[in-house]
């Protein structure tokens, strides 16, 4: 039954797991394999034409392991990839910019929108693109965080460092008079107390993977393809370096134990 | 002529530029050929097993250039797989670990040394089991330092955020009473302004880089491959992502005018 086969997601390491965190909690009911391609990232500031490559290795990658849908939980490749990619299978495949620009045209009231991410995704304009379609109104501004990144990785989450530079960045969407700031990079959410810290409370916080976990159960459920089999649910979890530092990571994010992760080469597979 | 051919000198990035700096400033009758593995920057991150791969893939690229010495431009690389590629290949391959050493070994007055690296190059323990070697009463003090390879490439040089971390990372050696600081990864030297701030005047800062260049010539004289034709210098630069981005900032650092910079796939080379 393919309703019954597993959803793949990836991204460039750890920042995905913010979007399977949030899938884990709306659709408990499915299955899940995950890929980081820790060898290769970070994929924020690189170009679209490696970028694309790498998300069409590790998309055959899951294509192997027979998954019903797919998930790009990374902005980056979300951004540049996603419509290259779309046309060359026969499965769903959704990004996490669609959905949190979505959200983001729907909660602004002033129609002046921020969006902070990798240098990558900034430069694509892509949120732009999207929410313009989405309503010609709104204006958004973009401003590129490259330091992020390696400040969660480095579990600088709650620092001064972290929140001198958070301030830098943010501020110049605060002097254009935003109401509405999507967190457009999957690390992004681990750093929403210091991000609340400098917008205050007024502004609205998008976070593009809880609307990506909203909007694949909705392409699930249109499909029918949601896993309606009585079962424990099984996480399989892939990355292409690094396993153990990943999996511990993964632990302190997600809801349930990831017991293994497996070390592959995606090169050679793709 | 085997002695006019050119050297092969390539990093993770941009940190080998400040190698490449040194060798046309010591040894400049020498064409270069460059290559940045800026499509899976950064090393410092990851295993062993990955960087010598990617380390194994360069290291064809540049022999089917027909260069006549190799010199690994990273730290990271030199202690993961210099001693893997040693033995595959017939022309003689330096790193920048052993000539660093080296030297801090001859300069320290008090045996106590600071080595400060990626994640990797620390992890590795390469400087304290060469230094030790050299002189056994040496004692090394390793300290990682995750955050200054993306500050640097971010461009923040002399900032206070810089100054935050560099206080961090360096105070816990200045702890070890040591002598002399090792710039553990080819990126550092670009901090050292800032480094210097923080270990004041007393403490010797080696730099690989210098040291480097400096080996290489006496390797060269040694096997009689000094290039002693008279002609202009060629040096070719190749990177595997965003030619463009790196064209820009090799015009920053060496002395010499980059005009061009070609976009390799390195994966499908290897």
């Amino acid at each position: 039954m393919i309703n019954n086969a597993p959803i793949g997601v990836f991204d460039s390491g750890i920042g995905g797991l913010t979007v399977v965190k949030e899938i884990m909690n709306q659709i408990p009911g499915e299955d899940i394999i995950y890929f980081g391609d820790t060898a290769r990232l970070p994929y924020g500031s690189k170009s679209r034409k490696t970028v694309t490559t790498y998300t069409r290795q590790i998309v055959r990658f899951l294509m192997n392991k027979d998954v019903k849908a797919i998930v790009i939980a990374c902005n980056t490749a979300s951004a540049f990839a996603l419509e290259a990619v779309k046309s060359e299978v026969d499965i769903p495949i959704i990004g996490v910019v669609k959905p949190g620009a979505k959200e983001a045209a729907k909660t602004t009231r002033n129609g002046r929108i921020g969006v902070i991410g990798t240098v990558g995704t900034i430069q694509s304009g892509i949120y732009n693109e999207i929410l313009s379609k989405t309503n010609p109104m709104v204006k958004v501004f973009g401003k590129a965080c490259p330091l992020f990144v390696p400040l969660v990785e480095e579990g600088l989450i709650d620092d001064p460092v972290t929140f001198e530079m958070a301030k830098r960045y943010i501020s110049v969407l605060m002097d254009k008079d935003i109401d509405t700031l999507v967190l457009g990079c999957t690390h992004y959410p681990l750093l929403r107390k210091t991000i609340r810290k400098i917008v205050g409370e007024e502004i609205v916080l998008v976070n593009p993977a809880y609307e990506t976990a909203k909007s694949l159960r909705d392409v699930l459920v249109d499909n029918g393809l949601i896993n309606d089999s009585a079962h424990k649910p099984n996480h399989e979890f892939y990355v292409s370096d690094g396993a153990e530092k990943f999996r511990q990571f993964a632990n302190t994010i997600l809801p349930c134990e990831v017991k293994e992760t497996t070390d592959i080469n995606i090169e050679e597979l793709g």
